[in-house]
């Protein structure tokens, strides 16, 4: 997608808080400000929110002098969602349909998001209410029927914490399915994106193959990637993408792709056709290129 | 208080919000935006956010080229207000405390504004959720015996249609007390601040004395304001502020004031210790100044 003015104003308030993780001192967060209000001008709309985001966070960190702002809270998000893990998977176990519960819990986890100004309340409250509600948008039994297909399923993930959610989701689809499965994390730090120390933090190398996407946006920008992840996005049956950044970068994209995600801000509720905080599993349609599927 | 850095990205979507209330030109909308982006680093934090507020939505009326983009907003807004008049007027009529009651309504009424980026659904709804909903501020019983005992109260209205909200307390103050009531509107407009022309239009004129604080800032900005309304405002025994703009800019001044207000950003929700959508009806102390209480 495009980005949109609306996003401007949000990419200040994303740097603020990324130079406050770091800092308590306010002229460094005066600076990056600045900064980044001077960008603005110059910054071209018709590129995705997370390719401008990319240069935002580039500038924000080269500012405060750290590159991994967010360093110190990925550890506990990954902690805390790992102190969840018992009990969502005795709730899995007692789910009628454990693929479509994991969905669920799936997209509750990527509340955890350190970029837009957003906030749900605690993640116990955020797990009651994803098992209570119903998905906004509901392309479920497209997903189950395509997973029981797929050889290959490459699946990208978001954020830190999240991706405990993510792990249990992959059990579920290594029980629905005989597919090889890929987990594909961002190459450096980036917000609150996880990297492959994250996945190896949770033990997500003990249920699926894990891979770097070669970039450091936070999102997948198939033009930044490298060589082996689009080699594994081009032959995948099915491509899982979760978080409000991938689905940014990849819904002008081909592909066989479910994305999973908490609508997050005013903009892409528009574009679902939904509200924020909404819960989405949303399938796109595979485009026609070159008079190939 | 003092403007703090979360506002500036915040002016910069109310910059957006009002330039597309004008015209549906991107090439504008843009030309606006860049043009605050650019206002920001010199931009002192020392001023309250409405004085900044007030030298942003001047440089964007002058790019806009419309000094008033709300304008048919309001009218609607008094319109949809003054229709739920006689609804209210009989759920005050049916209250155990209808002086209570017409509080809450009037900080409900504070929901319309179309500065910040506020939305707590429609008006009903509002109203309903007032209406069963504790103040989480609550000098409610100190503001009722401070009107039994005044002589004289200054009201400070915020926006169109809520002022509506505004005369159904008005009403009930005259009920209460023996009071000189003064309604006080903006002298000219900005955003969908109330004016003379609005007060007009929902009929307070016939319940309370209407003047204009001579300003044109979302505010009351003691130092801009005319000498009638300075008069006023040191000669009331009880001043009655609405809306966030009026609290932001008198919070540090000397006055006994109630501010009734809805909590519509994260920045002031911490000040009060509240959550944003937070109603509040909170006694400030008069200060002493030079020896005079």
């Amino acid at each position: 997608m495009k980005t949109y003015l609306d996003c401007l104003p949000c990419f200040m308030s994303q740097a603020l808080k990324a130079a406050r993780a770091t800092t308590g001192d306010e002229e460094v967060h005066r600076r990056v400000l600045d900064a980044v209000a001077g960008m603005t001008p110059e910054l071209p709309l018709g590129l995705t929110p997370p390719e401008i985001a990319q240069q935002v966070y580039r500038l924000t960190y080269q500012i405060i002098g750290d590159c991994d702002p967010f360093r110190k809270a990925k550890i506990e998000a990954n902690q805390m969602a790992l102190a969840l893990y018992p009990r969502l998977k005795k709730v899995l176990a007692d789910s009628q349909d454990p693929l479509l519960t994991a969905c669920k819990l799936a997209v509750a986890g990527n509340s955890i998001d350190f970029g837009p100004d957003f906030y749900l309340g605690n993640i116990d409250d955020i797990v009651e209410t994803a098992l209570s509600s119903s998905l906004a948008i509901n392309d479920y039994k497209r997903l189950r029927d395509s997973i029981a297909n797929s050889g290959r399923i490459l699946y990208l993930g978001d954020n830190a914490g999240e991706i405990v959610f993510d792990r249990l989701l992959i059990e579920e689809l290594r029980c629905a399915g005989e597919a090889e499965i890929t987990f594909v994390v961002r190459e450096s730090p980036i917000i609150n994106d996880a990297t492959i120390d994250d996945a190896l933090a949770i033990g997500m190398d003990r249920i699926a193959r894990v891979v770097s996407n070669g970039s450091d946006a936070p999102a997948t920008i198939l033009s930044q990637c490298s060589p082996e992840m689009l080699g594994l996005y081009h032959s995948a049956d099915v491509i899982i993408s979760k978080g409000q950044g991938n689905y940014e970068s990849l819904e002008g994209e081909t592909g066989n792709i479910f994305f999973l995600l908490m609508v997050k801000c005013p903009v892409v509720a528009r574009l679902f056709g939904a509200n924020v905080g909404d819960a989405i599993l949303k399938y796109k349609k595979q485009k026609m290129k070159n008079g190939r599927k």
